[in-house]
């Protein structure tokens, strides 16, 4: 896409830009911050060492790094070709090496290889952005609440203000994507213009034996050793357009691609990550996180740490069954474990106690003049009461909600309903997964649901739910008396046809076919509308409070601080090092092939392809040895600050070439979420002489070498 | 005790002394090896970093620092002060704080500390013992077997052979305890005298929240936080000689006591550790290895653990029934982690494959040569048959066995008729534990376990074995239909004066008392007497075996060896280092006050006295402070070879004073009962300046401190 509207460009402007600019003139905490691109230009990286100038990084002119990166559904992912070849990591393209898999032809197992474009096998439901322009949107999208609006209202009037000004700009910007995203809750919004790529296919992947070495055992820890790599590649159609697949597109030729420097990045180098962050919540109240730590992230640890359990046990009698769960199951693990890390990092790092003691200071600030004090005298304790009311509730809530997610015949059943009912409404009045520009996304990610449905791990983790209920005297609604046997006899929405048609249906026809879980589905729409409801009315009541504490931490506050991560592009900088993770322990930032070796028992998830282990006993490493280490090395640490959705980051160095493919964080760093820390925030990417060895002397894939100049 | 026998300390003399001293003659590997002392001399340890001639560590002509040491049950202790005074480790006191301990006077909560010598308590079951003089008996030992004999009557022999060499020593040598100790299994025997301390009280203990700080999640584990030391003192009768306790005994006035060196030990300094390492497998067969990982090993990590969580379940209702089982759950606890850690270790390490290849090489040097051929050919399959035929029995042994091991009023009514039958033999015929030299020590065994049962909890373990018999189909045998809880109500073992009028009785009378338990064991008696005598045949067998083994060890291999430990008095020496355990990680040899706060999380076992969190904050360190790190040093960690036994073992600089107590090794080093590595074996001690400030700074016990010369 040329950029038309270089009006896009303006300076990235905060609400209160002036008070803004005011703390930006203090000095920044050296590699903290999950920063907008266009704060680039501020932070002084030559003398950090950055080795370009900053304006080759982020400029909104002309062509430049961010350019070559990409988010890849919720993952980041670089270009590394002219012909749209992108990196990401294993994990991110996991689901679709699963979606390509059967039993026969099992690449999560055996890992997969184009030779050439024609064997490339398109990913349904991946989706590529590439950033092209933003701009601050806060005033018109504020203006949307008035005086005296209820909470919901509130919710409601900026949702569909921030709706129509994104619908605006696609119809401005032909073939675009536009998002409006909050920036700081309740108070700054800003307009996200993206290249919007549909057609995503799979060109290379290791064995899981590689690129999940380590499994769910060594996920969220250092050392690591894997190799957490995919290429995939962006497709168009002839014309450049963005387009569905067809097996006539052809490769997208990204404005600018990243150059991998085979080189890599030592301890002590200077790296910087660019890349979609997802969420964080470093402004969030201390009794944000007592709510986290006490109700939350305990609830989601145990759920899904029973729900693991029954889908691994189901996949261990059944490779078909497996394939069709793995995914889910590492997604959930995923979530499971660093819930963990975060319950411990919260305790251990005494997070609540700082950030209360950060509040009685705003509080005493408030307090000492009479007009703050009758603004602002009650803001945090109005926060607290919503977080309370939220606690008291929330495990009963979590499970009724439960029953619609973590079940999934329920859940495509209220998706077909929920569907129906909304698409009956004006195009801006939906629920965003069912406007027009987002409904066939919708579609396809049902039809991959149901292709995955496991009938006895569904029916398990249903009954698993009502027994939760139980426990808490609480009969599973709407059932009739209907047992779960029954459910699943009485449904066709396993059936790909049936399900097509629910999709094609209003709610009256629905209503009128005898299917059990989609007449339960019907008769619980109404209790989870109630529930949206309330939802939306707690998130109108949050959104005016946060925009009011960020005004008064604005008055107050001594620190630069930057809006929390919401899967907008970010830049992060750092420094390859280890660190000490308790008394008497250092952790080095490189690992090697040997330990690789050393970690591989023959027993999952530490197994190794022989070849491998006959090429390390060979010492056959290549040019990708190194130096000192003697060793292929296979994964660097470094302390940028990174949260999920920095998967697949590019991790550059000062040239701006690609070092290494960012994949996790060290299990003390789960806690980034909350805070971040320069003893121990650190972040796990793949050495790109890893990547580079497996591609080129493992699997012999020399066309992709090739293809990325080297 | 005055040295008469001079002729006792002639060199350590093996069997085939001219072939030992040509393996001494090869360079040793630096710091493995758990040496006689007599091996002392050889070891050029001065170039090591002995500050002292290494003749004043062991001499047998005259006072040395080996009279400093000594053994206390199965731990290793030092004379720190002229009037007896012992220091070991809190989990080697353990069992008499317990013991000392009520719920109003809990000194394992609360520590412990007597102000003069009137307030020392009495350990009853707790022993003394001072290496005095040894000597080699191997041929008068192994002159009992003769041409023909079963491997049955081979064993009996051996045993008579080494009774009659104790008793006829002991009388020699009036107040002394004497035990011929098996060097290389069959074919070595050295006599050692003891001077044999019975009174021995309770000095100091700090509480468990220090003694034990970090419990069984830290044990086995470096980095260490814990304080583990406890004083005792040994007393005798006023005359010099040992006796009972009586209050009218004094302290022991040990020939020579080792100095406190207040100044400890820092990174590369050269250690040394003197004491009883229990049993050590280095001699092994791969066969004896391949038992151990996939059948002993196993057994007793599922055993152990199921009975340490039904005694942990017992305890945390129950102050007064944990103070019962504490002592049993943290021995239990202790072997059940070791176990998991040898496991491990024993598959990561491959050290079965190791050892295989090692026999085949000697195999093949059997093989060269016909006549060795003959003589060993089949040497190694006989090994490897004897393990086979050991491993197909094993569990429903183990399972048998422990129906009178781990129960405990099974294991009352065993040793009183056991006792009983055994008495009516001539004393050298008997059972050692019936003995008249030991009789006592074993009744005082049974009088302890009896105080410390709990009938709930020794059900529970009954009714667990009968399952693990029932799950391999086998009934428990010879209840004649009765119950569990028929057995305990129709038993009175429980009853102090009824178990000491059975230690008085024949078996006659036993067979004529109407007791559940008792009579149960009396039909039990013989299966049990037929499994030590087929454990007998198989030690014979083994014996014989081993001793060839040596022999064309001897012949042919290559590097130095020293007899695996069998609780004799051993040295070795070694540096304080950190270690490398996996790829990118780094383990310093020095832990701080720091670590333990920041482990502090006010949950058990990682509770920390207020007081020393207090003096943490206000850095009262006093003269105790580590001058690099400035902060009180709590542990160290050194790469000399130790094992069980070794515990409470002092840590000795250079000029022989005390720089710390031994008390743990490092995870990976729970493997060196079956071989050791310079890479990862390595030892914990307490590190000497935070015992003193615990001792003195904490709880302000000065007089031990001016005791100590300090």
């Amino acid at each position: 896409m040329k950029r038309k509207h270089s009006y896009f460009f303006t300076a990235f402007v905060f609400l209160n830009a002036l008070l803004m600019l005011l703390e930006y003139s203090r000095p920044l905490t050296a590699d903290e911050g999950m920063f907008p691109v266009s704060e680039i230009a501020r932070l002084n990286l030559r003398a950090k060492g950055l080795e370009m100038e900053p304006a080759d990084v982020f400029n909104a002119e002309k062509t430049c790094l961010i350019d070559g990166i990409c988010r890849v559904n919720g993952c980041t992912g670089s270009f590394v070709s002219p012909t749209g070849l992108i990196i990401t990591n294993h994990h991110c393209a996991y689901r679709a090496i699963q979606s390509a898999s059967t039993t026969e032809d099992d690449y999560l197992r055996d890992g997969f290889q184009a030779k050439n474009l024609q064997q490339e096998i398109a990913s349904p439901g991946y989706t590529v952005r590439v950033t092209e322009s933003f701009r601050d949107v806060s005033t018109e999208v504020l203006s949307a609440v008035t005086e005296g609006m209820s909470f919901l209202e509130r919710t409601k009037g900026i949702d569909r203000r921030r709706k129509e000004i994104e619908k605006r700009a696609e119809a401005e910007n032909q073939g675009t994507r536009a998002e409006v995203a909050e920036m700081f809750a309740g108070k700054t919004y800003v307009l996200f213009l993206y290249t919007y790529i549909k057609d995503v296919r799979l060109v290379f992947a290791p064995p899981s034996s590689v690129g999940n070495f380590g499994g769910d055992v060594d996920n969220w820890e250092w050392p690591r050793h894997t190799g957490d790599f995919s290429f995939m590649r962006a497709y168009v159609a002839p014309d450049g357009s963005t387009a569905d697949y067809s097996p006539d597109n052809v490769p997208y030729k990204p404005k600018r691609f990243i150059q991998v420097a085979p080189n890599g990045a030592n301890e002590s180098d200077y790296v910087m990550l660019l890349g979609y962050p997802g969420r964080t919540a470093r402004h969030k109240t201390a009794s944000f996180l007592e709510y986290e730590e006490n109700v939350r992230l305990p609830y989601i640890v145990d759920l899904y740490g029973r729900q693991i359990e029954m889908m691994q046990a189901a996949g261990e009698q059944d490779r078909a069954v497996a394939l069709k769960l793995l995914s889910r199951i590492r997604s959930l693990a995923n979530t499971e474990k660093r819930s963990r890390g975060q319950l411990k990092g919260l305790k251990r790092a005494k997070i609540v106690d700082s950030r209360k003691a950060s509040e009685n200071k705003l509080q005493s600030f408030i307090d000492q003049d009479p007009e703050r004090q009758a603004k602002y005298g009650s803001l945090l304790r109005d926060i607290d009461g919503v977080y309370a009311s939220m606690s008291l509730k929330a495990v009963d809530e979590a499970n009724f909600l439960n029953l619609r997610l973590s079940n999934q015949m329920l859940r495509l059943a209220y998706t077909v309903y929920d569907a129906a009912v909304e698409r009956q409404k004006d195009d801006l009045e939906r629920e965003a997964a069912y406007m027009d520009r987002n409904i066939d996304q919708t579609i396809r990610r049902s039809v991959l649901l149901q292709k995955d449905l496991d009938v006895a791990t569904d029916k398990a983790i249903l009954a698993d739910l009502f027994q939760r209920m139980a426990k808490r005297q609480i009969t599973p609604p709407q059932l009739n008396g209907i047992s779960i046997d029954q459910l699943y006899e009485g449904s066709k929405l396993g059936d790909p046809e049936f399900l097509k048609k629910c999709f094609e249906s209003t709610p009256e026809d629905l209503k009128g076919m005898d299917d059990a879980f989609l007449q339960w589905a019907i008769r619980l729409h109404s209790d989870y509308l109630a529930m949206r409801e309330s939802s939306k009315k707690r998130e109108g009541q949050l959104g005016q409070l946060y925009g009011e504490l960020i005004s008064v931490k604005q008055l107050f506050q001594q620190t630069s601080f930057v809006p929390d991560a919401n899967a907008t592009l970010r830049m992060t900088f750092g420094t390859v090092r280890g660190y000490s993770p308790e008394d008497a322990v250092y952790k080095s930032p490189a690992t090697t092939l040997s330990g690789v070796i050393a970690k591989t028992t023959g027993v999952a998830p530490f197994i190794t392809p022989q070849k491998i282990i006959d090429m390390h006993s060979s010492r056959d490493f290549g040019e990708y040895v190194h130096p000192r280490l003697n060793d292929v090395p296979i994964a660097i640490l470094y302390d940028t600050d990174t949260t999920g959705g920095n998967s697949g980051s590019p991790v550059l160095n000062g040239k701006g070439e690609l070092v290494g493919v960012n994949f996790d964080r060290a299990f003390e760093a789960t806690i980034n979420d909350f805070a971040w820390n320069t003893n121990y925030s650190r972040s796990i990417g793949v050495d790109i002489r890893y990547v580079l060895w497996v591609t080129d002397k493992v699997y012999g894939a020399k066309h992709l070498i090739k293809e990325m100049g080297l």
